[in-house]
């Protein structure tokens, strides 16, 4: 991903439309919309705050390959920048803030354009061929493991469904894309996207997305809507699947996280139970290991979860709501780089089982006509050892007293 | 997709190409182009006749979201305008003139490039993620419902084939596509599409399609050939899904229709047999209701059908030939608008059975080697009491003193 | 596919960007490249050496229909004209040197853009939805017929995938791709792709494609690489799928081949195995007819194999290493024109039954990690009746005291 901001940078010399702002006057552009006939190739926004601090927001497109004509936008709040893919439903492909970075190195080398991809491909695993994310939103009607589920159809009678790994919602493109920058002070950052995962005679869910930063912080927020604007209830699924590879992901590292309780997903971790939170190097055949967490939360039904580098210099750690999202999934694939060295900590309304498990083990949330849910996410990009440790600490405190539950063998897909 | 045509005005701020035609003269241009290698982002013809009538042909592109790059030409005769989208297999997205709209509100509120749908998902309903046209071809290779047909491959030897829901014709982008102003009186717009449902080793199905209408008319036209531009005979299918939503369709409106053979399609219909001409307002989980009607004909072998509203002063009539379409389907989906309220009436050469039921039933149709089959649909809107009369009348006229047979069971599967 | 050359003519009034080279200077371009988000539309390099032969390398962009959007290049060596398809794998399209042509007449009559082809469609056939180009590399995961193969999963588990038809690598867009000059003499024209073949937790074969030609020349030699960038062993199969029709194929032309052993792949070669390198006009209903050959080879290991014309005054000949490619598939499906009338002959690491079937009968190759295996092949175009015969005698020598190897049985899918 660290290719990706030469490439955005390069496409400045090409800009179309600029907007300079000197100092913080609000700004509020629409880049792509589909009711108003409207998808900025190249537009950019400038700025400085009173107290000399540098901002941007870029939009551009990329070219070549399989990613012709991906959209994205690079937001760069004078201390982080990150770069959001509206043709890829919003995911975020990758943060930076000086050496630390959000993201990992996937085989998969571009943004693929979902025009190329075929989630039924591979028995329903072609989801994988456009996985290099940082951060990609599983769902929406579905969001585990790929397989045959039933459901009821138009007509009222069972009908079979092959689901596919991790759902549509990230090979969508947004409908609706607009940036603002708010005067401030605080000088907010803020990209919102729109993406229609919607059907005749199927699930009309849509998503708003949301994801602001304030100028000069090394914290960013994501705040999601999911609404159903189908006629009848209708069962929904979202993981927020976040993926580290190094610098944070190293020997050494670890995740730090207030357990309530936790059991394997696969075989494979069943038997690295003891320990999982300890990263290890890359280690050559390294099959992949999940394990299931329910967390604890602080009074307000908060929980926190960090990962700290080696030396506990460097971290991210995120806070989000149990009442949300009270399933959270950890996914180590600590394989060699050339295989992706990758851990994902993916928050969700429910487990990565295929939605039949889900629906019997009673985690899967359903919305009536016209309902909405909200899903907010606080992440924070650590880059010194005292703000590693106070966030240890912080997860410390929530665990403090309270034996964690370890169930030692997997649910299996009986649950 | 009221929302549709200020988008297209929108797309006159950017006209590249603008022929400026005072008076009538003839117009004769090429949009798109295989073989010329042509595709025009944008253009536009606007003109007024002597009798200082104004019309004009639009070509603009559509952007955002699942749109992208969709080519659009909105035709307007100075009283009727309507929207054909040739990315999409020349299917017209809407026809309005004045308070009356041919056309539905989908939950599928995107005209959607075919490169982002895949009809093989949902076990074959993938068309059903793009559905949101007034008027959309269902074929040609196939046009009904999704499930294994067997077929005999290129070696002689008898394979099974998964078909998706109507076909693919719809998918397809245009290859060819013309427009006309012939200089008249009457001064007809004309706009001419081929599509290509051609693969190696497949069905080699040619679709010529041509819509015109006459400057300041009520009426137009669709004129189609379709041709076997292959070296062997070949099965073929074809239904003109059209699909009517308010104000047409609403509590009170009635299809008027003659009827030689009626039978409901599916168990939900066979219980609404009796009053099936009569429409409801939407209802909550109403279930889609599908009756298979063979029609009378006049002496010239063509039927007439009317949808009026419930006062009887807007209304939509489409005549036909029985020889060239014999079977005519009858597609009601009451259910709430976010559900997709809206009526299908579909003449066909055959009903939307999975093509292995048309076959046993002996419905469908084959084109030798070279061969082509026409198809002629002529439709009138109506926008007063008279004229709505009048077409019900002659609908009278041509049930009268003719009983029709009505079948009170779905025929199955086995027909 | 003679109508694409003058498609390609009529893209330069548009052009974009002129690089003038008036006498044979260095010339070093990247017309496509994600890593530096880069896709020239149009461009062009045309030359002259001292000596007053021209060239040029064109890259331009077709429109309409299926091909909106898909890159070609198009290169003149003075001598012969090649056009190559970047977004469809690095394919040739086809190539002409006077009255003389490589290439075919397909019923599909565009160069269709991958985003609009679905190689699971069909049961795995969906491939042949695109296929027309004179030479079109199969593989790389795998490269021949669709159906159920095993494999190990990420987890070590056994699990099934549906292979389609021939492989994914001709329909993924080429990610890096280079033309240059060389000053020379000799003055050497390079057309250098690279197309990945990468998932995540799936192959992750890169092929680099490199295409070359000398002004006046009336040879070209294609020159690929294929490695393994994942971080385990990975199978993988090519086979290079060069087609001819007219005017090489006709009534009375033949295939000149040296046989170490020679097999029919199915029932209808098996009755037409006596006289299979006798080609016969187009018959009506012909079936296609596959054979499967060992050639000998010469002292370097290299094989050769010619296409010659009824008079034997037209020909082409290609020489290649059988060390890198053992096996010769030849295709015969000589049926009418519309159906397609082609022969292929392709060499291949292989032939192309399914992959389990090559597997089991030891014919699969492997690349461990980081491992790349290199393929050439070098095409001659005849065009007088001396040059012809020469190949013919060539062949002759290396067939001379060897008596080919029979077998009258199609050896069946288990081999």
């Amino acid at each position: 991903m660290n290719i990706v901001y030469p490439r955005a940078a390069g496409v400045l010399l090409f800009l179309m439309t600029v907007s300079g702002v000197s100092a913080i006057e609000p700004v509020s552009k629409t880049l792509i919309s589909v009711e108003q006939n409207i998808r900025e190739s190249n537009w950019e926004c400038k700025g400085e705050t009173h107290e000399g601090a540098e901002f941007s927001i870029i939009k551009s497109t990329l070219h070549g390959g399989k990613q012709e004509g991906v959209d994205i936008v690079t937001i760069d709040n004078g201390r982080l920048k990150m770069i959001v893919v509206p043709t890829r439903g919003m995911s975020i492909l990758g943060v930076s803030m000086g050496p630390l970075r959000l993201g990992w190195d996937s085989p998969v080398r571009e943004v693929v354009h979902p025009s190329l991809i075929n989630l039924q491909d591979r028995e329903g695993l072609g989801w994988l061929d456009g996985f290099n994310e940082w951060l990609v939103r599983c769902g929406l009607e579905f969001a585990g493991h790929p397989g045959i589920d039933t459901f009821r159809d138009n007509t009222g009678a069972i009908s079979e469904q092959r689901l596919t790994l991790h759902g549509k919602i990230g090979n969508i493109p947004a409908s609706e894309v607009t940036v603002s920058v708010e005067p401030g002070p605080p000088h907010i950052l803020r990209l919102r996207g729109r993406v229609d995962e919607i059907s005749f005679y199927g699930a009309a869910l849509e998503l708003q997305t949301e994801v602001s930063t304030t100028v000069g912080s090394h914290e960013f927020e994501i705040r999601d809507m999911v609404t159903n604007r189908g006629a009848e209830s209708q069962e929904f699924e979202i993981i927020y699947h976040a993926n580290f590879g190094p610098p944070l992901l190293e020997s050494g590292a670890s995740l730090v996280v207030p357990i309530r309780k936790v059991q394997p997903m696969n075989a494979v971790a069943a038997k690295s139970l003891q320990g999982f939170q300890q990263i290890s190097g890359p280690v050559a055949g390294k099959k992949e290991e999940v394990f299931l967490i329910e967390p604890l939360s602080d009074s307000q039904g908060d929980t926190l979860v960090l990962l700290q580098n080696a030396n506990r210099r460097l971290g991210c750690s995120v806070t989000y709501s149990l009442e949300q999202m009270p399933f959270l999934t950890i996914w180590k694939n600590t394989a060699l780089p050339r295989s992706g060295y990758v851990m994902g900590i993916e928050p969700g309304t429910n487990y990565p089982f295929n939605r039949s498990v889900e629906r019997k083990a009673g985690r899967l949330k359903k919305l009536s006509a016209g309902e909405s849910a909200e899903f907010r996410l606080a992440y924070t990009l650590h880059s010194d050892e005292a703000s590693v440790r106070e966030a240890a600490e912080r997860i410390a405190f929530l665990q403090e007293d309270f034996e964690p539950q370890v169930l030692p063998e997997p649910p299996g897909e009986g649950n």
